[in-house]
């Protein structure tokens, strides 16, 4: 029986549209955790915090299938080739065909590894998310990008793959910490941010509540966060224009994350450190008014996210890491950049020395 | 200025459409090879016995362009992760970008390797397919495989990643063995028997002047194969219906191969013997004249190919390995199968016992 609370939105992508579920004790909704299966064979990828929690229920779920489980180390330090090839050792040695799916149980790491495995796997074999945590809730499971880490940047090995579902359980964020919490909400500030003011200043009136974990706001978060993304990749698909905008904050913080060494700073962290300084730069550029620049950095803080970046990192540093960005194009630094709460545009056209004055503020 | 001689067909992929140029000295062509490069980075990715031969005239054409190279290591035992991450750390330590272009010089294992590096660099960069061995030139720089071999399988990782443009220089073929040329042949053989019994037929009157390189005999080979493919590649691009009829000889193959250890047989001897044990199981399955069946062998045999597995191979042996074959579906084995000169079709609805007899006739 589906649960009566259940929410849907869909992902437009035409053949390779789906839909995301939302609501809670969604990992014991047999329904629709079978719904999106295609055949027998199923193979659950997680890691060992989340097998702990919600493991047994999964397997359970899928009673009469030929399922399986991997259980991966856990962390950003491990989305690397090392971890995504246990996934291919075990569904050789499962001898799983183009007809399996994978289901990627736990945050963004599981479910960017899990995603890039089923890409890859026979050329391409289904799978769904099963997002655990805030940041993938609200973020990383809908879209389709997929992928690892290389040693000299993020996410540089991947593939565009879209998943058969997102199924969104939003009873997993009652262990959720205050810190994982924060880490989410500069994703969901960023939605606001680039296209959605009144979910902004919604942002700016509940942001108390959230941090408080009410569920009625926190799957309010979700589900708005959800639609901006879904609207934006039924737009385009593969980032060749306005997806682009989704990477606000993510180029200054892709620096601070390669700079710490991955998995020191949580993503979202970085992110939001990388929102203030776009914030930043867009006000030097006379493009944002400096008050709503404050209104930005007011918000960060009250989600209790930093606003600076690690105090011994140097400008040097920053031009290093974000000159190996993926939206380098044709030698040219482009960065998401913002004209107003909700309107954001991607550019390469800006004075690099006000880049400069920009790292240096927060370098200093 | 372009060669008059050139030929071009087309893969009619909607914006994924690409030209096969075909003629000598094309390696030569700056205006054909620069045709589809969109930017200034590009990376040539080779192997040390095609780097002395056309490394240097490669690198010449793109004078003004920030041009790299990459050589690898020669063989299908290298169509490993370890080797395609040669390549991403080269492009990563030269800074290439999303509007990078990858250059693949060399035969299958080249094309293999550095279309998959093209399909994950970045979530996927562009490449020009430049095949240097009768091989690639037939079959795989064509129609957008890419992929590496897993210890248990052969392409078992991979994407579908469709070059710019394939460019064939039949010039190269002036270095090419025996053994090599053979080895084509076989997958040129594959062509006629699927969808050309005219093809099929020529064949068996030119095989002896193909086999001494006659070049308008060559060049019409190629073509003629290109064609058959382009026209199977643009129905069926990610193999879900008639493109699996490519794989004619493949599933014994591949188990000769991964059997033997990649890189001891050759890919086309391989397929050679698997299209004899395909046509001898359609003969029992009633849907091919026995007649037919010694044309084809007489035409492999003619062709320099054997006709049969490695002598100490076994039942058993060949059961496990085909088992693990990228077209078991939902736990059957599906073969190609021949109802024809220029017929066949993909099932798995044949009795084991005669698969099983088949085997016996080849191990015995």
């Amino acid at each position: 029986m589906i649960n009566q609370t259940v929410q849907q939105l869909d992902v437009a992508l035409s053949e390779r549209s789906y839909p995301i579920y939302i609501g809670t004790n969604l990992l014991d909704n047999q329904i629709i955790l079978q719904r999106h299966i295609k055949n027998q064979q199923v193979l659950v990828v997680t890691d060992s915090q989340i097998a702990k929690l919600y493991l047994n229920q999964i397997m359970a779920a899928f009673d009469g299938y030929q399922i399986a489980s991997l259980i991966l180390p856990e962390g950003e330090q491990h989305k690397t080739w090392a971890t995504l090839s246990l996934i291919f050792d075990r569904l050789m040695a499962l001898r799983h065909n183009r007809d399996t799916t994978l289901l990627a149980l736990g945050g963004g790491v599981i479910g960017d590894l899990t995603g890039f495995a089923a890409a890859i796997y026979q050329r391409g074999v289904d799978f769904i998310q099963l997002p655990t945590t805030f940041l993938s809730q609200v973020d990383s499971s809908v879209g389709g990008k997929t992928g690892i880490n290389h040693p000299l940047g993020k996410n540089m090995i991947g593939a565009f793959h879209q998943p058969q579902s997102v199924i969104i359980d939003t009873h997993t964020l009652s262990t959720l910490s205050a810190r994982e919490l924060s880490a989410g909400l500069a994703e969901v500030i960023k939605y606001g941010l680039i296209g959605d003011m009144e979910f902004f200043t919604w942002l700016e009136h509940n942001m108390p509540g959230l941090r408080q974990l009410q569920p009625e706001l926190i799957c309010r978060a979700i589900r708005l966060s959800c639609a901006n993304k879904a609207k934006i990749v039924a737009q385009d698909e593969r980032e060749q224009s306005c997806r682009a905008l989704l990477n606000l904050g993510h180029t200054f913080g892709h620096a601070i994350e390669a700079r710490q060494g991955y998995g020191q700073w949580l993503h979202g962290e970085a992110v939001a450190v990388g929102i203030v300084m776009a914030a930043d730069l867009s006000v030097r550029l006379g493009w944002l008014e400096a008050v709503l620049a404050r209104r930005i950095e007011k918000l960060i803080a009250a989600a209790g996210l930093p606003l600076s970046p690690p105090t011994d990192m140097s400008v040097a540093e920053f031009m290093h890491y974000m000159a190996t960005d993926k939206k380098v194009l044709q030698g040219r630094l482009r960065l998401v950049l913002l004209n107003g709460l909700g309107k954001a545009h991607v550019t390469a056209d800006f004075d690099i020395r006000l880049l400069e004055m920009t790292l240096e503020r927060f370098c200093s």
